[in-house]
């Protein structure tokens, strides 16, 4: 069952063995990767073109919450997800908070890295001298490539040389910060450091007494320096509900959030219903959501726990609630300007900038979090969820409101399932 | 522009709201929508349903990498990402490795977390002797709920309550051990936890002197006991290049994975790309990718500095090289029986068991990995990278061999766009 040359196969060729080495060359197997095909060529060879080996497109659902106020400008927020609940909670906290105020958003830094990775074997006072002498002849070889980033306003704004032999000997680094303006700008900052690497590694071999050995030039996806804040407040009264006082309430919220900063074990799934948002946005816009990812994680255990990307407190009779997370997102380059949804989803955010959908997301990702804390303070997570998959579910069947009622009447006390449902309503 | 009762307007009606708000109605932006649709209305109408306000179908590609040999079984695995690059190198690791032995895999453990946090204001003493004589009634309290997990052979196999009133004040646990065979589990461990925590409820009311208060009830991301390990391994000598000897090579590896055990700012992106071979099969297997991440990332953390989820040594002139990572998947319930092509990868994948599956991820991690390391090591990532964008986007414009030679003589030295290459054959 080994293949060789897969890659340089047609895509037909590619399913023909595939359905022959694993399926046993059936029809349906083969109907189900065809059906996903788009009838128009151009547009499947397109999306094709993505990746290597493409088969076909795997669906996922795109959604839209609307009624997001942020920084007193309302968005229909655009999200692509699998999972249900997520759209319908970020939509209901959404409209929650756009009677009160709406989000607060500001980006407080855009800063990110990349470094050398290099071993010197000889003295360290030797290498900072020789830093220092050839700083400027570094940033020189680059100087053309930056050309096109500033003029949107990005590029390099510092190098740096670090000494990093505590960590593993004769171990230093070149650390550059950019500002790729409203590119994410992984290929940019990556084609930078390796000719950058190429430049230090010839000077090395001229100037240095002892070897220099490059050992990866790369961009860092952790940007601490990069990141935003969204946040929310209103008077603890105002969040009074049909059982509890604002305060009560609010009080309980406070301790939700509490323990989620100091129980990693919580803290986890708490900020996994955060990327739930978060993520949604990102795929939507076309960005890169395992970078979004490995960067909040790792900001979340940046003190040497892991703990909530999300805070809140009452002061003086005021509910606050804020998220604070950094992002690196792009809305040029890539698949941005090429995936024809997700230049919709740029469209419909009203084109904005790398800083404005920063803004956005968090917003999205403090509005899952809202919603997914509520519900575990006062209902549980399980009745909504269960509600919501039962409406999913009944939709598809179209079932009539006789139906609905009594299969709402039905699920009350048992488990949501396709099989149970269809098996109540008598569908095959 | 606020919008009330969207969620319960017809897509339609959903849609046209959004054109008009935000594209002054133009016929192209509901081209783009309604071009994505399924012409197959039932179909469509599934994809629909998963989660709410749906408009349309985003395409993400599905492709294959071929040549896996894991514990002597051959694979391809389904891979869906938007990532260019992903799949060839993973497919080009796991071909590398099938000559010397293929990946070996086992699942460490699979025991999943699920909590009720809860307040006592009394004496932890008094808490301890309550729940000893009630851990019993708590436990028959859902042990209906039990019943289906017990015959798939899961169930609960243990509660424990948890003192964690030094992170905060009146602060405790009741913490469920689960096994949850083949599902992923959620609803499971959610249902039996809220469940049990009216039980908890009723029973302290009852029994104890001052008050217990229910925060919530939900299960843990964060499962380092639900983990597996990949590994591979081969004599250092068989790891030469046509630059590098196998001694060379093999040490620069090491060193490079060593920089990511001690450097944050490495780890994070070397396991951003461990998570681009994972999320991939993650979600053409119909998994949650957000729990997958989470997960990753915080078990990277769990010794208070973020580091490599990946590790090499090289031992009486071995290369030894392996990967343990955390990781909850499902091969039955959520949409794993519902979309068409997660049940064609789950075939593809000969059926798996939970187990099965979670090894197979790991391994397609481990792949994506030893090509990332390997590229950073000896060419740079930008060279392949670009490499693979050009060729891409030579298909999609179904370039002739003439031009394809101009595109690559021409790009030597230039940065790869779709515009400059569009201008360089003359295409609009």
């Amino acid at each position: 069952m080994q293949v060789d040359g897969f890659s340089k196969l047609s895509k037909q060729a590619k399913i023909n063995w595939l359905l022959q080495t694993f399926f046993n060359n059936t029809a349906e197997a083969r109907r189900v990767l065809e059906q996903y095909w788009h009838k128009n060529a151009e547009l499947q060879e397109l999306h094709d073109s993505f990746i290597e080996n493409t088969l076909t497109n795997f669906y996922l659902p795109y959604a839209v919450a609307p009624n997001f106020l942020i920084n007193n400008k309302i968005y229909a927020i655009p999200m692509v997800i699998e999972e249900s609940s997520v759209v319908a909670a970020v939509a209901k906290a959404a409209k929650f908070w756009s009677n009160k105020g709406g989000f607060k958003t500001e980006v407080i830094d855009a800063e990110k890295l990349g470094h050398i990775h290099f071993t010197y074997t000889g003295k360290t006072t030797e290498l900072i001298q020789f830093f220092r002498q050839n700083r400027h002849k570094i940033l020189q070889s680059v100087a053309g490539m930056q050309a096109n980033m500033q003029k949107r306003g990005g590029g390099i704004k510092d190098i740096n040389l670090i000494d990093k032999t505590t960590a593993m000997p004769d171990y230093y680094q070149i650390e550059f910060r950019f500002d790729t303006a409203d590119a994410m700008g992984a290929n940019f900052i990556n084609s930078v450091l390796e000719e950058a690497s190429e430049t230090l590694q010839s000077l090395a071999q001229k100037q240095l007494t002892e070897k220099l050995e490059i050992l990866m030039s790369i961009l860092s996806n952790y940007t601490p320096d990069c990141r935003v804040k969204a946040s929310v407040s209103c008077p603890v009264d105002d969040l009074q509900t049909a059982d509890l006082s604002g305060k009560v309430y609010a009080r309980k919220f406070v301790q939700a959030i509490h323990i989620a900063e100091v129980e990693p074990y919580r803290a986890v799934t708490h900020n996994k219903g955060i990327m739930n948002g978060i993520d949604a946005v990102v795929i939507a816009t076309g960005n890169d959501y395992r970078a979004v990812e490995a960067n909040a994680h790792a900001y979340a255990s940046k003190n040497g726990q892991y703990t909530s990307l999300s805070h809140a407190e009452i002061k003086n009779g005021m509910f606050h609630y804020w998220l604070e997370i950094p992002l690196t997102l792009g809305t040029v380059g890539g698949i941005t300007g090429i995936h024809p949804l997700v230049r919709f989803s740029l469209q419909l955010l009203q084109n904005p900038s790398a800083k404005d959908l920063m803004q956005i997301v968090a917003a999205a990702g403090l509005a899952q979090n809202f919603a997914a804390v509520n519900s575990l303070i006062t209902d549980g997570i399980q009745k909504g969820h269960m509600k919501m998959h039962l409406n999913n579910l009944l939709n598809f069947l179209k079932a009539t409101p006789e139906e609905r009622q009594r299969a709402e009447k039905y699920f009350v006390s048992k488990k949501v399932s396709f099989k149970a449902l269809k098996k109540l309503l008598g569908r095959s």
